[in-house]
């Protein structure tokens, strides 16, 4: 399979379905609501829904249109957290996928709405029960309770706190994978559970596919860190090296560059390792796994 | 009845559950969970999750202590929306309650944080299925979706960038109306339906219990307008004063103090008005509305 045709079709997929869900309102709500299509619109490559459709096609479902919503709320959550990181606040980026950042354009008040927009949209989203016969009550709730979870204070949120807590200051390595696991790698993770509970994963199959998740998550990051001292703003989207320049702590700070490449391939590995009681239908997901890798050459 | 033994029976009870709810990691998000607390505990009337309960109540069922979850979820969202309400970039108040608000002692990104953080505790308290019996879980998601709903783009998020936009211009009523409606009023009417599905309410039920949230959810900010010409500090436990030091549009504003007043009573009896069907089950509702007038008192 040819995993660029397969991404560039799903993300087709995921932006169309985006495209249609925010409501337009006709009054005064109409430029609040612009603030956050424009960054749901920014670009992006749309890695979490996808990972949910593809998750749930590694189990043998096809994914019902019905169902996108829920990919996509995985997205406003994603477009969430990084309207909020970028703030003056936060990390103070006025670049994000080459545009202006939400607060450049909103300012900083509408950029806080947006992002508390985006995160209540999301449960709104995941909340709809116009489709039970597709996905009974009882999964939805633990879809809403996973994804909660992953994205609240011992999740996401908390990441953020203890990234933001360890700016300027020597940090160990537990500390290090800590902020990763809970910044970046809780939404994959939950991202992949969400295609496993949408697809009727066993509970053998959940936790394989737990596994992958987490594995691919830290992968992510860690390539982000390796982007981050190599890559160029073009391929970022953003200023390079913006780790250090606020001296946050990162893997090639570490372990040097080359060995943070091999613990990339390593965990990609794993990840790939996890599905070996899947068959040809979890493709997707293994050759997913290596082009968040291929993405360091 | 004596709704003020009542309002502090009930208090206390909600205040218990909150101290129980919140992790208390024993790492280093210790102190951003911190930040969460310091807010939820810093005191309040605790009326929303207050109404869900009367209201429950009202429809003649003893809310379940299984269920206090979902009324602390209430609490939650509205100290949420306290504290980014509070911060610089928004109304930026140093004073909430009498006690310095969230960023001024967590700072900037901790209290944007901790509002995150206490949203997304909602939506975790509103989605556990460990208590079936007592309300299935169809009923369960629509508590979720309607709380999504009424405080996302369209509800409290959207009053408040509303609220943002009309600073230091003009606006006419039927803005200022709007605005009270999505930024206080949409949540105050949302508990009342949460305590409504949790009594399972039936349509008629549900339609009067929700005018009567509509119309103490207006009661409630023409009361507060008032009390920001006439209350001292102390009452409020902030700066009185601070919506004509913002030039913010209010009721007094429009219609002076004495018609003002005139249409909080009006709105109050709107609201006992509705509850006619109902029997003694709802004197706790009926004496709540009673109370938020008589604070102007």
């Amino acid at each position: 399979m040819d995993i660029k045709t397969y991404l560039s079709l799903k993300r087709q997929q995921v932006e169309e379905a985006l495209d249609t869900l925010l409501p337009k309102p006709d009054n005064d709500l109409r430029l609040h609501l612009e603030s956050l299509a424009y960054s749901l619109k920014a670009g992006g490559k749309r890695i979490r829904p996808i990972l949910c459709l593809a998750t749930a096609e590694a189990l043998g479902r096809e994914f019902a249109p019905q169902l996108m919503p829920i990919a996509c709320a995985l997205e406003c959550i994603h477009t969430y957290s990084l309207i909020h990181d970028d703030l003056p606040a936060m990390d103070d980026d006025e670049l994000r996928r080459g545009k202006p950042t939400n607060h450049m354009i909103y300012g900083e008040a509408g950029a806080i709405l947006a992002g508390d927009g985006l995160l209540t949209f999301a449960f709104e989203l995941m909340s709809q029960t116009d489709t039970s016969d597709l996905l009974p009550d009882r999964q939805r709730l633990r879809i809403i309770h996973c994804l909660a979870q992953a994205i609240g204070s011992l999740g996401m949120v908390g990441g953020q706190a203890l990234d933001m807590a360890a700016e300027d200051k020597p940090i160990s390595l537990e500390a290090l994978q800590m902020i990763h696991k809970c910044k970046t790698g809780a939404l994959i993770t939950a991202s992949v559970q969400t295609g496993a509970i949408i697809g009727q994963a066993a509970a053998r199959q959940f936790q394989a596919l737990t596994s992958y998740g987490n594995s691919i998550g830290l992968a992510f990051q860690i390539v982000d860190d390796l982007l981050d001292v190599e890559g160029t703003s073009a391929q970022l989207g953003k200023a390079s090296g913006a780790d250090a320049k606020h001296s946050k702590a990162t893997y090639p700070a570490f372990f040097g560059i080359e060995q943070t490449r091999a613990k990339a391939q390593e965990t990609i590995q794993s990840a790939i390792d996890a599905l070996a009681d899947f068959g040809p239908a979890a493709d997707p997901l293994r050759e997913l796994a290596r082009y968040i890798y291929s993405r360091t050459n």
